[in-house]
């Protein structure tokens, strides 16, 4: 073997390929999309932009505050914010360092953190959506509300929980996967 | 073996435990909440009576038809009491019959099913959750609006989804799994 060994090993040793016993460990696909996938990066910074866009076009409109679902998708939007920029953040380190996401409690820790976020941004960006179509199509009183604000706020909702939610469902069969095997 | 065999396989031959060579399938178990078991029934039967008691709350109020969220909340709950009433359905059959729902394709058709109905569910309950906010607390407008069924319909919704979510998320782990092996 003329492979040259590290003579340090910051993180963890790389395993041993010598023996083929735990062959079927490894038989699971990295499927881009997972976190520490350029894919999963890529998911992660789209939800951080989306919803940084959703929060600013809602901060901009002045009366956001009278009305208790546009104070909540703010506190929502927020929250998913910091979630995807701390998760790229550690994509962008484990691709740097070339280590794979699959510990089960890091793994778990992402799944129970996507679920809590993408379900308080779909759940803020449906409460919008009605309360959107309550003043422009119900009431008919675009001419002294922000419609135009609220309405591209809650569609950059809604696309950031639908760039949220692929990070869950592949977050959560990696998990399904490997506490089967 | 002072075993009896039945003399009629009216679906399919129970499997051969002679061999020992197909032990790793049987490896996942049949937790409750999948499936074809009684807690999957009684998640199933759950969802049918409180999306039908959210429906039937909505319906008994003469001005629900005015606010699109509300007609949409009718819609999706009409949906899932449908739905939670087939799948019940199934359920009983495979409890009667004793037979497991582990087939890939069944299991990936209700996943599908059961991710579409909660979450047009969920989005339902959170939208008339924002109008019935926006009604009672921030324009306080309680007296001329049934105001009490409104709140009763999305806690019961709500309550559906609660109920419906753990069918998805068994559902969706034992295809995970079952794509695995």
């Amino acid at each position: 073997m003329n492979v040259s060994r590290p003579a340090v090993h910051p993180l963890e040793a790389p395993p041993l390929r010598d023996g083929a016993e735990n062959a079927p460990r490894v038989r699971m696909k990295d499927l881009q999309g997972m976190p520490g996938t350029p894919g999963g990066l890529a998911l992660r910074l789209c939800q951080f932009f989306f919803a940084l866009i959703s929060l600013c076009v809602m901060l901009s409109t002045s009366d956001f505050p009278t009305v208790t679902a546009f104070c909540y998708l703010v506190a929502a939007l927020g929250l998913q914010t910091l979630w995807s920029f701390s998760l790229a953040a550690v994509d962008i380190y484990a691709l740097l360092v070339r280590r794979h996401l699959r510990n089960p409690r890091v793994v778990s820790f992402f799944t129970i953190g996507d679920g809590i976020t993408s379900t308080l941004t779909f759940a803020a960006a449906c409460a919008s959506a009605g309360i959107t179509v309550l003043i422009g199509n119900d009431l008919d009183k675009c001419a002294v509300n922000h419609c135009a604000r609220f309405e591209s706020a809650t569609a950059m909702a809604f696309i950031c929980w639908f760039v949220a939610s692929p990070s869950f469902l592949l977050n959560y069969w990696s998990l399904a996967v490997s506490a089967n095997y």
